[in-house]
């Protein structure tokens, strides 16, 4: 690479761009870790973009209608850091790019859009920032639509790398993009052809090109350092109806003796090798030190926005005065003030009704209540619109010709669909949920473990929940799920027992401004065990008393969801039989337990003889168990032990021993001293 | 549809596979579950495949060189047992197709590989089977390099449907295919347009034609409902050197009221529309019911391999005798001798030499002594070859001018190398180990769910297990990724503290002939613990006493992995200040679970304070805190409580309280009294 003819051609621009190389240089170098090769590479890209066409106002990072840039290629973090730095971000000060990848910084290894607001997402699972950017033009469309183009009208730029493009979710986010026309979305694809194995021939010989286009996306194919070409790439992407993939011939560590190596991939931390380049660059300041001129110009670059804001403010301030609030509101993830006594009221009619339903059903009983009073709400499916219940008729199906509907049809995606769920609820003004069967948790695992780390309130419609499902057999049958969630921090999972307990987890769900929620429901009918009806939300407990124990209390059965009418059935045998028992719903552990121990321990008081009841594997079980003053020789576990099994629902619960019956007999047998080891396994 | 035409175009064809049709119409009626519509529309294809193509003997279903045949779009599972059936298998009878998705049938709601020979593989998670046959086709072209095509000749066949193609996963191995130039690889799209939710083009509108060919595959577009050109078609992809996608455009229940919409993809149950189709099709027969003349062609059919499996059976008994032991030992699956020796031996000499590196390198210091005695194993990375350290000097790369290569480069594919694997493991002949970091567990979930479901003896080499991995920050930074693994039914996951211990984990995860293995490894150097050169395998046990207490016992510390080299050093301080203390290693809960009562209470008697370290999350640790004869006021829990961050290792070590210093000053604080409700959590 020429690079000298590359500075003699445009050198005013050059050294704009040689500002974000030698920052990301010196800041990796200094952090002895991270990736330098990337932000050489784009540096010209990024600086045509935010110094021409990004419309944002660096001093007000959160301004709503800015455009939104995604750096999915997140390694190249130092990219995002120096343009920030440079444009002169509030947060992304110089001491926070010298503190890079240090404890407490804002300029982490890779970018977490909770460290700072200018950061859109967080990054660095390959794949997901181009996802998530679907969910990102996605809200656009919607909130132009609902609010009117005066007070949203903006774009979503994607910087994307070889790896991106080669992880699964990248092709149903590409197909998702060219389905829904999503013309605000532009893509720069970092075409390096490096990875860090080597050159990215060596496992992938793909024609991106081609499989874009056969997608429907406009593609453009450029010299990613010539900023005349990038700059009129941008302008034809800004005309397109289609969603723009701009293919971007680079060099990785342009001018560095990586250059075009994988080792460019890296930390370049060689002194002399790193003096080298720089000279070559003509950069000439000392380590981290932007010359004056440049930093004003990357400055004024930061205020281009300024007015545009201004303008846009005095547009807000247009809006009917209910408009405008109900727009503040939407953005800032409050839920409506009719939420709670929407609720109320649907819990005091199925109390009173008690119909015998599916939690599914339940879940779409409260949809069809909620989502009239609540218009932030966008529902999906993963092609299994009828069997989650996920649409009701109030929504419109979003589409081309319908950017106001609020149902969309994901297709058979769970990753595409919960990486872009995660997007729409990062760009603001959305609140998305979307379903599949919880066994297929493990396909949009990556995304639902950033909405958690991403502190986004998605909501995970997950039905289908256990062996109840039936025929399908085990590999639709979860098992291991409710552990997987649970597992994860920062994440509500609700199993639900009823149709009243469901509305209970919907509201506390809806409510969640940096917690996502995973909804565990049935495909099989479950009676209305709540009939009497508390305004109190129970389930905000996480566990309560369902059934209080007749006469000494002997044993507790401790169940969720699907499981407790058959902890009840037990109950009654056991009363029956002289035995004491309370039966404790535990829709929501992570809620159980936030609770103090004074409660912890009136729900579940040392002594009594407890059996869990749920058809997952015990893994987890093991705190009510033995911890929170239970004891091993007094309990036992009734559930899942391994994969299950391809017969109607009912004929599983019965083989696996899963029944009324196995429950009594069990907790009977360990208060008449029959207790074995294998009780708990 | 003129169903009239096409029956009297080609009458014998069109009743051979209506014979298909009518069973799986009546298998759904009858089960009142399923699908219908898919094997209906596809019974042409399978028809000319199986009847005129497909090599295999149907009495012999575990020949090794038989083609293989892969339901991807598994919900059509009808399609595969009625082939199985008509053809003579000897374990897919009549009776089993009239249970079909009954309780210990063999022809469950989708096809489980381990319920009959026949089932090459599971599917019904949409997109397995296509990613599966990536690594059988890959399988039969690293065996036929080494063994010759004398023994080694056969082709890969696969069914799928639009959801397999709008998966993530299908790009990953549609890419890889292309790459590799799987030219032995034939994939039939059915083509029919629709899905659960609806036509294709409510959620995607995807060229599949261009997006093959973008991938280097050999593409044909014809009518799914003519034998002559499905001949043909099929004639043509065996002759290109390319793997091929043949797009069969069909009609999903054909012939059926419900032709062409998305109820005829569920279970069609109407009596009268069901007698109508078979009407219309000119099927004569009662439920169930295949005419004699009907039933005798498949059956030949189903003999048409027979002479050519006996004419193989001759050519095996032609190689020497070294050689067809050796074939028949990695078909079967089983270690070589020199295995136990070599693990040994290597134990030994890091027993004296006590070198201090990462568990990754330790795995990297097993696989090569391993590689050259095991050359069945096939080694390969997501891109991370140097950071996962599976690549061994020996083994060469797979390419397509060196089928002998036992390394793949498998691109930033995690989900597709996975899913290939379990192709490997599943075609025979080969042991594959694939590798990541361990986050990325997430990308792969799918496919690591199914190893274990459908017992395949894959090896997860997941390195960068915890915050020690360091400034890359909490994306990369496993925390409940040991528990999403350990609460999956049948998976040993292993968590190493040293080289020893590494190298008795992998000698436990290569001698499975049915469980996969997750290791858990290290970026950070650890210290060799384990000093003393034992014979015996002490990770077999799961878990074992590392360091017994000077004195009285009064503290047992629990840990894994690198955590474990804390808890010595936390001894060293206790044992220091008078209180006796033992260090428990836990490289594996799975195989300590499966210890009988007596040994386990040896390694965890009741007591003494425990105080477990695992630098992830507390969610399973209650077992072995609470449990086994443990007592909450009694124990502590030192490791993660959400997730980790950006910073070098030893800077998180210390800020998240993971270090000597802490866990003694705990476990020291229980001793002493001053035990609180939140040491656990």
């Amino acid at each position: 690479m020429d690079i000298t003819a590359l500075r003699s051609k445009n050198p005013d621009h050059w050294m704009r761009a040689t500002a974000i190389r030698a920052l990301a240089l010196d800041a990796v170098a200094a952090a002895n870790s991270g990736h330098s090769g990337m932000p050489i590479g784009m540096a010209d890209v990024a600086t045509v973009l935010f110094g021409k066409h990004l419309k944002f106002d660096a001093a007000h990072p959160d301004w709503p209608d800015r455009d939104r840039f995604i750096l999915s290629a997140g390694h190249g973090s130092m990219l995002l850091y120096a343009l920030l730095y440079l444009s002169g971000d509030p947060e992304i000060t110089l001491d926070q790019v010298k503190n890079f990848r240090q404890w407490g910084s804002k300029t982490a290894g890779h970018p977490e859009n909770f460290l700072a607001q200018a950061i859109e997402t967080t990054t660095g699972p390959l794949g997901q920032g181009i996802a998530n950017s679907v969910g990102f033009a996605m809200a656009e469309e919607m909130l132009r639509a609902r609010f009117g183009r005066k007070v949203v009208d903006h774009h979503t730029y994607v910087i994307a790398g070889d790896g991106c493009l080669m992880e699964g979710v990248s092709h149903e986010a590409i197909g998702l993009a060219g389905r829904y026309g999503l013309g605000r979305l532009i893509v720069f694809w970092d075409n390096n052809g490096i990875t860090i194995d080597g050159k990215v021939s060596l496992s992938d010989r793909t024609d991106q090109i081609k499989r874009f286009r056969a997608s429907g996306w406009h593609v453009q194919e450029i010299d990613g350092h010539d900023p005349d070409a990038i700059d009129a790439a941008i302008e034809a992407a800004k005309k397109t109806k289609a969603p723009s993939m701009i293919a971007c011939k680079t060099h990785i560590a342009l001018g560095h003796a990586a250059q075009d190596t994988s080792k460019g991939h890296g930390a370049l931390t060689n002194v002399e090798q790193n003096d080298a380049a720089k000279a070559g660059w003509g950069w000439k300041s000392a380590p981290f030190d932007v010359p004056a001129d440049i930093k004003t110009w990357w400055e004024q670059a930061g205020r281009r926005g300024a007015a545009e804001r201004t303008e846009w403010e005095s547009r807000l301030a247009g809006l009917s005065a209910n408009r405008q609030a109900e727009f503040a509101r939407v953005m800032a993830g409050e839920p409506p003030r009719k939420l709670a006594g929407t609720i109320r009221a649907l819990k005091k009619q199925i109390s009173e009704s008690a119909p015998k339903v599916a939690t599914r059903k339940s879940s779409e009983m409260v949809l069809e209540v909620v989502n009239p009073v609540m218009r932030e709400t966008i529902g999906g499916s993963a092609d299994l619109t009828g069997s989650n219940n996920t649409l009701t008729g109030d929504l419109g199906v979003f589409d081309v010709d319908n950017r106001k509907g609020r149902y969309v049809y994901w297709g058979i995606r769970e990753h595409g669909m919960a990486s872009a769920m995660n997007g729409m609820a990062l760009h603001g003004g959305i609140r998305p949920y979307g379903g599949t069967f919880m066994c297929f948790t493990d396909y949009a695992r990556p995304a639902m473990r950033l909405s958690a780390l991403m502190k986004q309130p998605v909501v995970y419609v997950m039905t289908h929940d256990s062996i109840g499902l039936g025929e399908d057999g085990p590999t639709h049958q979860p098992v291991e799920h409710l552990a997987i969630s649970r597992a994860t921090p920062n994440t509500l999972v609700f199993r639900p027992c009823d149709t009243v307990e469901t509305a209970e987890a919907w509201e506390i769900a809806l409510r969640q401004t940096s917690t996502p929620s995973v909804l565990s429901l049935t495909r099989q009918n479950l009676p209305t065990l709540r009939r009497e009806h508390k305004t109190a939300n129970l389930v905000e407990k996480g566990a309560y008393v369902l059934a209080e124990a007749d006469g000494k209390r002997q044993v507790i059965l401790m169940a969720t969801g699907s499981e407790v009418s058959i902890a009840m059935a037990a109950r009654d045998t056991l009363q029956a039989q002289g035995i004491g028992t309370r039966v404790v719903s535990m829709p929501c552990w992570e809620l159980f337990e936030q609770q103090d121990e004074t409660y912890r321990k009136r729900v579940l008081p040392a002594g009594p003889v407890r059996v869990a009841v749920e058809a997952g594997v015990r893994f987890g079980w093991d705190r009510w168990l033995y911890g929170e003053r239970g004891r091993r020789e007094k309990s036992g576990f009734v559930g899942m032990h391994g994969f299950g099994a391809s017969a109607p629902a009912e004929v599983l619960y019965e083989k696996f021993g899963i029944t009324p019956a196995a429950v009594a007999q069990k907790a009977r047998d360990i208060v008449e001293g029959r207790w074995q080891a294998d009780m708990t396994v």
